[in-house]
C-alpha cells in the first residue's frame, strides 16, 4: 500500500476488492467494506502514477462527467474536472441558476434528462443538514429506475463530493496522505489522531469533514480523539459509527472538550472549524422558510458563540504537546490562518507555514481518489485495465 | 426504419438522403426534403446503437461545438453537450453575460470571432417572436462569408436548438419516439395525433413545439388535429405549411377549439401549453422597448386569460375518449403536472405517471438527433463513416 | 516565414529557437529573444496548417487547460478554448464568483489547488494598472514552488491573455497578420506603422494593446510612430523598451501628438482607443478603496476628456495620407465604428467595412499563437512533434 510499493503489487492488492464497488455508488465511506476502501486507495495510487508517467488512463471514449455543485467550490470542482479528463469524459456542470430546475422540476426527472450520456455524476450538497445525503439517494434511485427502464443506456457512477454526513473524496485523500507519510496503510495502526474543532471568524462551516475523518480513520486502527467546545457536537450517528469502527479495528475513539488533551502525544492533528449541528439544523429550517431576519440573528449568535473559543487555535505551544513536538498537521484547506487570511483563526501562521506544502500534497490526491471511485464503480475489470495502462 | 431494423439496413437506408444535408444547416424541418429527414432519423438510430454498444463515433479529432442559449435550458443544453462529446468535439458555451456582445458587437463579427475552430454551433433563441429564426439566418450568413473569405477553415454546422418558428431537435426526437413505439416510420400513416393546447399557470411558453409537431408529423401521413382555445393561435405560416404537408402525404390536418374533439379516437395526444402569438408579439415589442410596467400588466392579463381555460387539462376522463382509451401521451418536458409541479396544470398526475417513463424515453433520442444533424451537415460520407463505426 | 514557405521549411526554421521557450512562461514578449518569437510564429503557422488539413495536433492525452478571466472576454476566451481543444486539453474556467477565492485564499494556494492536472493556465488581468503582470508572476512563482515540492507532477505553461503591460497573444497574432500580408517576416523591415490613439465613447480601455504593438513591431525593423493626444501616455517603461528595440533592429520609433503626422506615408495604421495611464492608476486606487462616488466622477471626467478628441477618428480623408492611400488598417476588435456600434468612434464605417474581413483574418491567428506558446513551453521537441503531425 505504501508509496514505494511496486505498481504490480498495488494492482495485485486491489484484486480482492476490485469488484466490490462495481455497479455501486460512492456516497458514504461506511457504506463500503474495508476491502473496497483499500481498492479505491490502490487504484488511486496507480492512476496517480499513470498520469505522472504520461500513460493514458482514458477508460471512456466519450460521454459526460456531470457535476452538481449546490455550494461554492474551487478545489473539489477542479479535482472533479481533473478526474473526468483523466478518464476521458467531458465535464458538464449543472448550474442550477442556468436551468429550469427552479421551475418545479422533480429531481427524478432532471436526474434522467441530464444523464442520457452521463458516465459519472458528482454532487456537492453540504449546506442543509439532513438534506444533502437524502438528495443524493433520491438521484441514485432515479438513475436506477432510468437505467432499468432503458432510458439510460449506462448507469452513471454517483460520487458524493460532500454532503451533510460525509466528505469521502476528502477523507480518502487524507488517508492517502497518511499512507504516503508513514509508508503504508499497515503503518497507521496505533497512530494517534486529534480531530479538533478550531476557532474561525466565519460561520456555518459543514460538519462533513470531521465526521468523515472520525468514521474513516478509526477503521484502520488509528486512535482518534475528537475534541470540541461544549455545544459543537457532530451528528450523533457519526459518533456511533466511529465507535463501532474503532471497536472493530481495535483502535480507540475518545471525545473531549479540551484541545490540549486531544493534542497530547498525538501523531497527527487535524484542527478545523465547524458549526454545531444544532445551529445547522436551525439554519436549514430558516433557509427553507426564507426568514432572512432570523438568519441574520442566528449568524450573529453563532459568531458570538464562536468568539468565546478563540483560544482553540493550533499554536506552536499546542504543537509542542504532540508526539516529539512534531505531529503531522492536516487540513482540508482553505485554513483560516491567524494574521494571514484572518485576524485570529484556526492555526497560527508559523505552524501553518511549516506544513503548508504538506497540506498541498494532501489535497493533491483528490483527483485520483475521485477517478478511482468512478472507475471501480463502472469498470468490471479494474486490475486488467490498470495493468494495460501501466504496461 | 423500425427499432428492430438491422444496423446494416439502417445505414443502407440513409444512402439516398445522406448527401442532401451536406454543407447545409438544420434550422427548420420544412427547409429539408423527406429523404433528408429520413437520413437524420436513420443516422440518429445508428449513433444511438453505437453509443450503447460502446463503439466510438468520434468523427472529429478536435474543435469546438459552440452553444448559444438565449433562454434557460437544462435538457437541450445537456443533449447538445452529449452530442458534442459523442462526435469528439469540445463544448464551449457563449454566455452572453460573460462576453462583450452586449457592448455593441455585431452578430456578423461575433459569429466569426468565436468560430475559428468551431465545427458546430447550436442556438436557442425562442423568446422573441419574429426574431429567433432571423438571428440564426444572420449567423449562417456571417459564417458563409467568413468561410468564403478564408477566415474560417471549416464552415461549422448550424443547428437550431429552438427558435420562434420551429424546435426541430425536439420534433425529430418526438418522431423517433413514434418510430420506436409503432415499429417503423411506415407504420405511422393514418395514425391520429392530437396536438392540443393545455392549461398552465405560467406564461410566455414558446410556440415552437406545437408548430414543429404539426409541420413535421403531417409529412409522414399522420392525421393531425390542432386544438386550442380561441385566441391561442400559432403563427399562420406554420398552419399553411402543415396543410401543405398533409396534402402532399395524403394525411389530414384539422383545427378545432375543443380538446375533447381532438382527443376523440386519437392514437397519440400531445397536450402542451403555449402563449398566443399575438401576446408574444406584444411581449417582444415591450421587451425591446424595456417597458417593465406594461410587461407586468401583460403577464397578468395573459395569466388571467389562461385561467379561463383551466379545464384544458389532460385528464383520465379525456384519455378515455382516445383510441382504445390508450393513446400514447407525449410531452417535451417539463410538464406542468396538476398537484405535483403546480396546483392545476397541463396534465393530471395519474395520467402523467402512467406515461412518465415513456416521456423520458422520448427525450432520450435528442442527443443522437443533434449528433446526426451535425454529422450529416459536415461529413460527406456518413454511410461509410457509420459503417466503419459499427463494424 | 511567409505563408507560402513550405511546411518543412517552417519546421526547420523553428529548430533554432524551439528549445528557448521550453520550461518557461509567456508573460511579456520582451521577456524573450527574437529567435523565441520566431519559433512561436513558425509553430503557430504549422499548427494552423495542421488544423486546416485535418491533421491531429493533440500533444496531450488528458489534463486541463485552465483559464482565469478577470475581465470580460469573448474572442480571447474562445481562442484559448480552441487552442486547448487543438492540443487535446480539457478547458476549465476559474470563475472567481463561483469559487472561494474571494474568501481570503491566497493566490499561492489556489494556484496549486487548481493545477494538480493542469498543463496550461491562461490569465487575463488587465483592469488594474501595476497589478495584472504582478499577479501572473505570483502565480508563476507558486507553480514553480508546487512543482519543485512534488505537489504538481507537471509545471503548467502560463500564458498571458492580457495584462496591464502587454497583450502578447494579440500582438503576435497581429504580427502573423503582417507576415501573411507582406509575404514574410523579412519583408517587414522598413515598413511604417502608425499606432494611434482614437476617440471612443467608452472609458477605461486597457493600454496593453498599444504597448504590446510598439514593443513588438520595433523588434522586426518596423518603423513605429506612436500618436496620441497630450495626457494619453502609455506606461513610460514600455516606451523605453520600444526605443531600445528600435535601436537594436535599426528601426525608428517616434511619438507625436498628431494623428495626421503618424498616418503620413504609413504602410500600416492601428487606430485604437485607450485610457491614459494616470487615469488608470487613479481608477485602480479607487476600485481598491471601493469609492463608488469618486469612480463615477472619474468616469465622467474621463469621458469628457475623451470628447475633446472626437476628431481622432480614422476617416477616409486620413487614410488618403497613407502610403498610396492604401495603408493596411488593423484592429484587435471590437472597434468602435462611427454610425454602426456608436455615434462617433475610432473609425469611419466606410474605412472599417473595407478592411473588415482583414481584421477577422488578423484575429484568426490567435488560437494557433496560444497553442504554439503552450506547446513550445511544455514539449521539448516541437520540431519533431510537428514533423510527425504533418507527415
Amino acid at each position: 500500500m505504501a508509496d514505494n510499493t511496486s505498481t504490480t503489487a498495488l494492482i495485485e492488492s486491489l484484486r480482492e476488492g476490485a469488484s466490490s464497488l462495481y455497479g455501486k455508488d460512492f456516497l458514504l465511506t461506511w457504506d463500503h467494506g474495508v476491502i473496497t476502501l483499500k481498492a479505491v486507495l490502490a487504484a488511486a495510487q496507480v492512476l496517480e502514477r499513470a498520469y505522472k508517467q504520461g500513460k493514458s488512463a482514458r477508460y471512456f471514449d466519450s460521454g459526460l462527467a456531470i457535476s452538481i455543485f449546490r455550494d461554492k467550490s474551487t478545489r473539489t470542482r477542479f479535482a472533479y474536472a481533473s478526474a473526468a479528463s483523466l478518464l476521458g469524459l467531458n465535464l458538464q456542470e449543472l448550474d442550477e441558476t442556468k436551468t429550469q430546475i427552479a421551475h418545479g422540476e422533480t429531481v427524478r426527472e432532471t436526474a434522467n434528462m441530464i444523464s442520457f450520456m452521463a458516465r459519472a455524476i458528482g454532487i456537492r450538497d453540504d449546506m442543509f443538514i439532513h438534506e444533502g445525503h437524502r438528495y443524493m439517494v433520491d438521484v441514485a434511485n432515479a438513475l436506477d429506475e432510468g437505467h432499468k427502464e432503458g432510458v439510460l443506456p449506462f448507469r452513471p457512477a454517483l460520487v458524493n463530493l460532500q454532503c451533510d454526513l460525509d466528505h469521502p473524496t476528502q477523507s480518502m485523500a487524507d488517508l492517502l496522505h497518511l499512507v504516503a507519510t508513514y509508508g503504508g496503510l499497515d503503518k497507521l495502526k496505533g497512530k494517534k489522531l486529534a480531530m479538533s474543532w478550531a476557532y474561525s471568524p466565519s460561520y456555518g462551516k459543514p460538519l462533513s469533514v470531521p465526521q468523515g475523518v472520525i468514521t474513516l480513520m478509526t477503521r484502520f486502527g488509528i486512535d482518534v480523539t475528537l475534541a470540541h467546545p461544549e455545544g459543537y457536537d457532530l451528528l450523533p450517528e457519526t459518533l456511533e459509527i466511529a465507535r463501532r469502527h474503532a471497536h472493530d479495528s481495535g483502535a480507540q475513539f475518545k471525545t473531549t472538550h479540551s484541545m490540549e488533551e486531544a493534542f497530547a502525544d498525538a501523531d497527527i492533528v487535524y484542527p478545523k472549524s465547524w458549526a454545531p449541528f444544532a445551529i445547522m439544523e436551525e439554519r436549514t429550517r430558516l433557509l427553507q422558510s426564507g426568514d432572512a431576519k432570523k438568519l441574520d440573528l442566528l449568524e450573529k449568535e453563532c459568531l458570538n458563540n464562536n468568539a468565546r473559543f478563540k483560544n482553540w487555535e493550533c499554536t506552536d505551544t499546542l504543537m509542542q504537546r504532540t508526539k516529539g513536538a512534531s505531529a503531522l498537521y492536516m487540513h482540508c484547506l482553505p485554513a483560516d490562518i491567524s494574521g494571514v487570511s484572518c485576524k485570529a483563526g484556526e492555526v497560527a501562521a508559523a505552524v501553518f507555514e511549516r506544513y503548508r506544502i504538506r497540506t498541498y500534497q494532501e489535497a493533491a490526491h483528490k483527483p485520483y481518489v475521485i477517478a478511482a471511485m468512478i472507475l471501480l464503480s463502472r469498470c468490471n475489470d479494474v486490475p486488467g485495465f490498470l495493468g494495460r495502462v501501466m504496461k
